[in-house]
């Protein structure tokens, strides 16, 4: 299940994200501010703003997926240099592109794989906690704070908006 | 991995929760304050309450297991009628109490259930993708909410009260 989990529902929750930042451009154009300012929105001082929260929303997903599948070195670099609303959506654009590289072949050892990260000074966690316990605990808590900033500000989004489509069966 | 990802990471991420909502308590103290002005707190005017986003991450972990268990009449029932911390705190507790009646024996037939509520007018899911595009976003979100409640209101938590304890190996 590590590639449904990691490839595919985080490219669906991704472009979720893409749709809800979308609707804060016919925002910013209805009260006639510019988008980049709920770009910079948080919800207290010391907080991340908005467009902080996606782009460790698109690492957490990126790198959660190379680190899996033992790619890191070769996962894109990003320099976390975006300045509008077009340069986020490109970034989440290439995030699901690069998530769309991977088959479910390439999660054979994910499960038992030692992950570690050079904050965790030589600790590691195995494949599965990581999937469970970090990776997608983060990517849903980064995609409902971004939404969170952009429904206080008064952005018209529903929770629809942030699952997405079902794939209901009659 | 069902019973992993239902049973024993959302009992992790509701006990999480408990002891973010614990902080509100020492922080109503300090600012003089009942503690249910937090629980009545919103981001939004037209969004569901702090109290109400507890509850909404409560029923979605317990029926999330009771439905693809197939168990949904033997689910306790809760009337959402808590109105103090310490109501609240016990809806959690129950919770995870019923979560810990589950074995991972339980989810032998969960993938391929087919999953219904009511409101989805006799269409259904079968019991992955329920699990993968609903329950766990759900509870992700709804946590994630509370946490940014919080947040927003001065309480000091940070991600890691969020993520809680990881089982890092040296």
């Amino acid at each position: 299940m590590f590639y449904e989990l990691t490839v595919v529902q985080n490219s669906k929750m991704l472009q979720n994200l893409s749709a809800i930042l979308a609707k804060s451009t016919a925002f910013a154009e209805s009260k006639k501010i510019d988008v980049e300012v709920l770009l910079n929105a948080r919800l207290a001082p010391d907080q991340f703003n908005l467009m902080r929260q996606v782009q460790i929303a698109c690492d957490s997903a990126k790198l959660g997926v190379a680190r899996l599948t033992d790619k890191v070195d070769s996962a894109p670099k990003h320099a976390d240099d975006e300045t509008t609303l077009a340069e986020l959506q490109q970034r989440i654009t290439d995030t699901v592109a690069y998530l769309a590289t991977f088959t479910e072949a390439d999660f054979a050892n994910a499960a038992t794989q030692r992950i570690s990260q050079p904050r965790w000074e030589g600790k590691y966690l195995h494949g599965q906690e990581f999937l469970i316990q970090h990776i997608m605990p983060n990517v849903y808590f980064h995609i409902s704070t971004a939404y969170a900033i952009l429904r206080h500000n008064g952005v018209e989004v529903g929770k629809k908006d942030y699952l997405g489509a079902m794939p209901y069966k009659a």
